[in-house]
């Protein structure tokens, strides 16, 4: 049995993600849970922000902005900084979240994210981080650790984080077993 | 200690959602990650699919989609409609999976996803359904239980289905504790 809700923006899971915005004593953090991949080829990304987030006006100066994945251990300062604005506070100092120089933009990435992505406004990846204790490195190519990163994700509407559990399959793999049907 | 990955579209964990374009017999699924949240008001949400694809042309065609998120029991069937096109063969049949009509747009809503979402080009969210079994109605509004959706999401670049393990904090709440710092 279906229950209609109406229209209503609830979605989830999502990464929380949080973005970085300006460069030095000006860079700011806040939390961004409208984000995704938006093409692959540049690899581009979308955020939402609310037009009058302090961020946008910073990333509409400098046109450049990072995007770093939490993990679930983040989930306070994550939750704190969607809460509080950074016109008035410097969220890094707040939160204890350190900010780390990028490879390509002028926003730094956060130390403390398994995870960063450096983008240049229209959302281009430029450049992407991980840690590397969360990484296995094979002949191919390096192989992220889930569970070892432990994304932080948000369902929106629900206004809960969580955390991921069990591997449930490996895409392009696991669909297969229907083809013989 | 991080390592740069280069320029990559590599993000996570996103919703695997199974997006429904057509109508009739003429219905098809396509699985969908990316996808995001661009708006509250009205309710939009953008997804991004490859030029050549069928879903886009009938997509095109109607104006309208469904955007229906899978629960992790769903891997198989939202593996398989990832892999085979929607030119060739009928999807629903293929996956036992099944039509039901929404109460605005014309392309069918999945029964068997828990939470389904009707949209118009470009992208507004008329009408929400989710399984009833899934909420908890309480006087303020229906609370959506996760753990009961079971929410299938996907690892992009390392092409891995996972499903939530547990909650690990409130929204707007839990970020409180860093404000007194």
């Amino acid at each position: 049995m279906k229950k209609q809700l109406g229209a209503s923006d609830t979605f989830f899971p999502v990464p929380a993600t949080l973005v970085v915005s300006g460069s030095g004593n000006e860079a700011n953090i806040i939390t961004v849970v409208w984000s995704g991949i938006v093409s692959s080829t540049p690899p581009t990304i979308g955020i939402s922000l609310y037009k009058e987030r302090y961020s946008l006006e910073l990333i509409r100066k400098t046109g450049e902005f990072t995007v770093n994945i939490a993990s679930a251990d983040l989930v306070k300062e994550t939750d704190y900084c969607g809460i509080i604005s950074g016109r008035k506070t410097n969220k890094f100092s707040d939160t204890g979240l350190t900010p780390l120089p990028g490879a390509v933009v002028k926003s730094p990435i956060i130390e403390q994210c398994p995870y960063n992505m450096e983008c240049k406004v229209v959302g281009e990846i430029v450049e992407t981080h991980i840690d590397e204790d969360k990484i296995v490195e094979n002949k191919e190519k390096n192989k992220i650790e889930i569970s070892k990163v432990n994304p932080l994700t948000y369902c929106a509407g629900i206004r809960e984080y969580w955390q991921l559990g069990d591997k449930v399959g490996d895409a392009f793999n696991v669909g297969k077993q229907l083809i013989a049907r």
